[in-house]
C-alpha cells in the first residue's frame, strides 16, 4: 500500500501508455538499484552515450508492447 | 495537450505504421535525454557506427511489432 | 517441492506481477550461477552501471509481458 | 508516392516474407543514417565481425515475426 | 531418435516450464558450440560476470514466453 | 527455384521446429555476409565467447518463438 505504484495496465490514452511504459522502465532499474542518489550520479554516463539511449528506448519499447496490449491498442 | 504527439495506433498504410514506429522510438530515447542539443552532438557517433546503427534498427523493430498488431497488419 | 518457487503465473494485482517478473529474472540469473557468495559480490558491479541496470530492466520486462498475458493484463 | 516502398505486409510464401523482414531491418538502418555512400563505407566492418552479424540476425527475426503473423503463418 | 530432447512444449507446472525454457536456451548454444569442452572452459568466464549473467537470463525469459504461450499460461 | 529453402513453418515436432529456427537464425547472417569462406573464419572467434555464443541462442530463442507460434505450439 506504502508504494501502490502500478494499480493498472489500463490507461485513457496512448500517450499515457506510452508514460507507463517509462514509469515500467524505471522500475526495473530501481529495483536493481534502489538508490536514488546513485542513480542521479549515472545520469550523465548513459544520457550522453548514443548507445546507452538506444538500449534505454529498447525497454520501454518492450514495455509499451504490454501495455498497448493491455488496452487493445486503443483502438 | 502541448504535446499530443502520439493520438492514436492507427495508420492508413503500413509505411505510415513504420514511420510512427520511428517516431516511438526517438520518443524513447527523449524521455532520458531531452536536451535536443545534446542528442544532435550524439548523432555523429552513432550514426556511423554500424553496431549502433543495427541496435537503432532493433528498436524500430519493437515498436513496429507493436503498431502493426494494433492495425490487424493493414490486412 | 523443495524448491517450489513458481506455483502459478497468476497475481492478484499488476503489482505483485510485476514482482513475479523480477523473482523470474533472478532465477534466471541463478540457474547460471547458484552461488549466491558469488551473486553478492557481483552486485557492486552492475547495480553502478547504468548500461547494466537497462539490461536488467530489460529482462523484467521481458518476464513482466509473460505475466501480464498470464493475467489476461489485469482487465 | 516517391518512395512507396511497404504496400503491404502479406506476402506469397514464407520465403518472400523472410526478404521483406530483410528490407524492414535495412529500411531500420537507413532511417538513421540516409548516406548510401556511409553505409557502404561501414559494411566490411560489420560484415567481418561475428558479433554484428548475429545482432543484424535478431533485427531480422524480430521483423520476421511480425511478417509471419500478417500472413497468418502462411499456414 | 538419437536425440528425442524437445518432445513437447507441455509441462505440467509453470515450474517445469521455466526449467524447459533453461533446456532450450542451453540447446540454443550448443548448436553453435557442440564441444561440451569448450562449453566447460567458458563456464568461469561467463558465470562471475553480471552482464553474461543478464544475457543469460535474458535468452531464458525470451523461451519462457514461448512454453509459457505453449501451455496457455498454466491458467 | 533456385533457392527454396523455406517452404514452410510448418513441421513436424517441436525439434524439427527448434531446427528451422536455427536455420532461420543462420539465413539471417547469410544475407548480410554471404561469403561462406568468411563465415568460416569468423566461427573460431564467436563458438570461442561465451557472449557470443548466448547472442546467438537469443536469436534462435526468437525465431522459435516464431515457428511455434505457427504450429500452434505442437499442441
Amino acid at each position: 500500500m506504502a508504494d501502490q505504484w502500478l494499480p493498472s495496465l489500463i490507461t485513457k490514452t496512448p500517450e499515457e501508455g506510452f508514460q507507463l511504459a517509462i514509469t515500467l522502465s524505471r522500475r526495473g532499474v530501481k529495483f536493481t538499484q534502489p538508490d536514488v542518489e546513485v542513480l542521479k550520479k549515472l545520469r550523465p554516463d548513459y544520457s550522453n552515450n548514443a548507445d546507452s539511449l538506444t538500449a534505454a528506448s529498447h525497454v520501454v519499447a518492450i514495455n509499451f508492447q504490454t501495455v498497448a496490449a493491455a488496452n487493445n491498442y486503443w483502438r
